[in-house]
Formats: C-alpha cells, structure tokens, sequence
C-alpha cells in the first residue's frame, strides 16, 4: 500500500513542514520505499516532482523539503508498489490535462487489474475517446484516472460542470469504483481538492489562532503562528496524521469529501446503502421496498 | 525569443555538461530569463522540471545540473517571454498524453496570437476533441503544441501511426503552421526526438572516438572518452552550439528533423516550393505547373 498527503488553502502556503514528516516514511519509519512524487499547482499551472527512489533518500525531496514552494493546492504520494513494477512511469502522482486545467491524482489501495467498468464496456465506439486518457503505466491507479477522465469527458463534453454537478458525478464514478477494491484517492484541478476515504484518510484544518504543530515522524516542530496571518486557512490530509499533538478527523470510510480555500464544503457517501434485511411494515417476510 | 537544447541517445546517459552551458544562457550569459524547464523521458515514464525563475538563479536548476539523471530523449527550454506572462503556466517545455505515451514539446520563435489554422476551422464539431488539449496558458507555443496534437488525434483515430507517418504528417502540420511565424521546435514521444529548424537550430553528434568537449558559456570542459563506451551515441541539438571546439551541422532554415538512438534518420523540407517565375517549355508566359 502507499500513503497519500494533501493540502488545500486559501493562500499560497509551503508544505516543507508536513513534507519533512512525510518523506521519513518514504523507507525511513515506514516500508513505502517504491517511489514518490508530489505536485503543487500555481495558479492554473502545475509542477510535478516524481522520483522512483526512496523519498527518504530522493535528491529531488531533498530540495522539495527545503524549496519553499507556495501552492493553495498540493498532492504527494509515497509508494509501496502492488501492481506495476518500480519505475517513473508508474509513481504517482499521475497528470493529464481537461478543458484546458491540469488534473493531478494519486491513489492509496488495489483495484483489479483488468479495470473495465460496465458502463464503459457497453458505450459506443468512440475513437477520439480511445486516443487519448490511456495510462502510459501499469498501475491500477493511472487506469482509474484516465478512466474516470474519460467518463468525465464523455459526460460533460466540452464544456467543464459547476463545481457540484462535478462532485455528484465524482460521487456516483467513485461508487461504481470503490465497489472493486480499495480506493482512497486525492484529485485536484488546481481550484479544488477532492479526497476519497475508501478505508483511511484523516485531515486537519490549521487557522487561527495558530499554534505549535508537533511531526509524528521526526522531533520537528513549527510554530504556525509566526508564519501566518489571522485570514490563513490551510486543510492538510493524510493517510495517517502527521503530528501528533493537533486534532485530527478520520473520514469514515466509503466518503468523498471537497475541499476549498482550506476547509471541507461537501461531503457525500461511496458505499451503496446495506441491503434491508428487517421486514417492512405490512410485510410478512423481507421486503426490497 | 527563447532558447531550445535536446538530446537523443542510442543509450540512456546524462545531459549534466550540456545544461552546465545551457543553464548559463538563462539570465547569465544571455537574456532568456523567464523561466526554464526541462523534461527527461525515462522508459515510457516523464520527469518535467519547471521553474518560471531564471535558470542561472534556479534551485531547480542547480538539482538537475548536479544529479545525473539517465535518458535517451531530453528536451529543455529557457524562455525569453514574448506571448504569455511570466508564469508556471507558460513555462516549457509542455506535456501531454496520446496514444498512452506522454509527449513533450518545447519552442522558440513567435506565432500569430489567433492560432485557428484553416484545416481546424472547417472542421466538424467535436467535442471530444475540444475538450482535451487544449492550452492551460497563453503561449502561443502551448496552442500550436496542443493543435498537433489534435491534428494528430483526428487523423489518426485510437491508432498510433508509425514512425515515417507521423514524420510526413507532422512535416505536412509544421509546413502550414510554419508559414504562419517562426516556429523553430522540439518535440519527443520518448522513442523519437523531431527537431524543426524554422530560423535557428544546429546538432552534433558525439560518437566513437569520443574526445575532450569544452563549453562556450563557461570554462568547463569534459572528456567524454573517460566517460563512454565504443557503442554510445548522442545528438544533441540547441539553438547555437554549446560547445566551442566541437563541428556542430547548422540546420537549413525549413528543415524537420528525426532523431533516433542517437543521430538523424530523416529529414524533410519545410517551406513551399517557391513560385516558378521561369517560362517552362512550351509556355509562352510564366506558367504554374
């Protein structure tokens, strides 16, 4: 398995703190020595740092953690590989590029590997649809990515959807998803965050008053309330919490959740409701209402 | 304008002595001070750096200057900002994906604003097409990049042509946009490097008996004899020559070239035919055959 960070603000901010932590365990406290990579949106433009090396050992985190890089909107992934040899073609995070902005996603879990969902096994032909969002990788991860990119795209056509026409359709692709494996995952356009809890994901959302943030996973310690101002809001999620002396949420599991400007807006459930096994009333046996 | 360097190897090898000179051109030796970025394939798989800061100031730039990484197709960039602001957005090279493999694309040179070639805008509607590549900044360079790409798409349907087609096609695509403005570019799919020469572009090839190369912009030489084997061949390609004891070939304005492992395979004209302007037999007036 992986592990996954995310941050989303309402202001430019540096992640070299809650990065210092994560890379540590890139091979260093824990196992997921396969690869990392991280990716920091700037406006509409994106830079993507991947590097199949241990991030514990990476140049490239190196600089990472010490560059200070000011994004309202970062994804990182270490990775533990299952599917999909070590190589740069398959760390995450993955990119490709719809109705002109950039979409950045990175994946924690298994999905089958013959990933073929039925609502895209029975549409039409579409060669345009087939040339492009096709994974250069063999991971499970990229071919969820460009399979929910291409249902997106054959849904919405050309024109990109208000912000809640995208995270109901997100809702009902990760549905279908998240019923095959395991699918916690970040994605992000660069405006917003979004982030599936299919069994772990927990996030902390740091505003005023700022206060001293404790790593988990080296003696590090910052003290946000020098670094800030009163306005500040920044969003961090995890797969485990990084510090260990904040209050962190766990997302219950089978969640979608968006984040903006640094909080959560909206969240909706990926799990189908249990099936009723209790009689309805008026029923002499169970019923499927 | 800006400044183009690439490299294609018949084995994967390091491009820190080249960039060692190129990197100086960014705000040292020369003006192109509006951002840099570079793009290694390695496999299927792609590292892009980008930095919109000049690349003699660059942290990035020093990361890539000092680790080796190994690739048989690198394209990099250093921008002197003409069409689009100084932005990550608009910084080179770019990347998208096609036919499941990522492709690069880097240029130098200027091209009209309204990118809307003639073959596009007859067209039928597609919204498949128009939804992908579509330009994220607004360079001129990203627009004629993401129109290739398109073309490219439209022609040839889910199925990626081979090797000699999609060269006859893209001289017949850089024919029409190159009469448009100056368009001297980069592009590579990891397997093949095409380097069109609109104004300003000169390779050499490094092969056996490989030998001591000093650079132009800066006191630095390397024997490369120390650091090859008899086997190892390596065009590099740049707007004016990297290193000056070293017989680089200059380019024919109007010219695309094909690199592959490690020297040109093919190369084709970009210009029209200029008019005839001389009686042929038979006329008695200028004829157009």
């Amino acid at each position: 398995m992986c592990q996954l960070l995310g941050m989303n603000c309402n202001t430019p901010t540096d992640i070299c703190f809650s990065f210092a932590g994560f890379q540590r365990r890139g091979g260093a406290t824990d196992v997921h020595a396969d690869g990392w990579g991280i990716a920091f949106f700037e406006g509409c433009g994106a830079r993507l740092f991947l590097d199949p090396q241990p991030s514990c050992k990476s140049p490239v985190a190196e600089l990472v953690r010490n560059y200070p890089i000011h994004s309202k909107n970062v994804i990182a992934h270490i990775r533990k590989a299952t599917h999909g040899r070590v190589a740069l073609e398959n760390t995450h995070p993955f990119m490709r590029e719809l109705w002109g902005r950039y979409w950045i996603f990175a994946h924690n879990g298994a999905l089958p590997e013959n990933l073929a969902p039925p609502t895209e096994a029975s549409a039409t032909h579409d060669e345009a649809t087939e040339s492009g969002f096709q994974p250069v990788g063999t991971t499970d991860s990229e071919a969820a990515f460009c399979w929910i990119l291409r249902q997106l795209r054959q849904r919405f056509g050309a024109t990109p959807p208000a912000r809640d026409d995208l995270f109901s359709t997100l809702q009902a692709l990760t549905l279908e998803l998240g019923a095959r494996g395991e699918f916690n995952y970040l994605l992000s356009n660069g405006d917003w965050l979004f982030a599936h809890c299919s069994t772990k994901l927990a996030f902390v959302v740091r505003k005023a008053p700022f206060d001293v943030a404790h790593l988990a996973d080296e003696d590090l310690s910052v003290d946000f309330s020098e670094l800030t101002t009163a306005a500040d809001r920044v969003a961090v999620i995890a797969t485990t919490p990084l510090t260990d002396n904040e209050q962190w949420t766990t997302m219950p599991a089978g969640s979608l959740w968006l984040f903006e400007e640094g909080e959560p807006v909206a969240q909706a459930a990926t799990v189908a409701a249990p099936p009723r096994t209790t009689p309805l009333p008026g029923c002499t046996d169970t019923c499927t209402p």
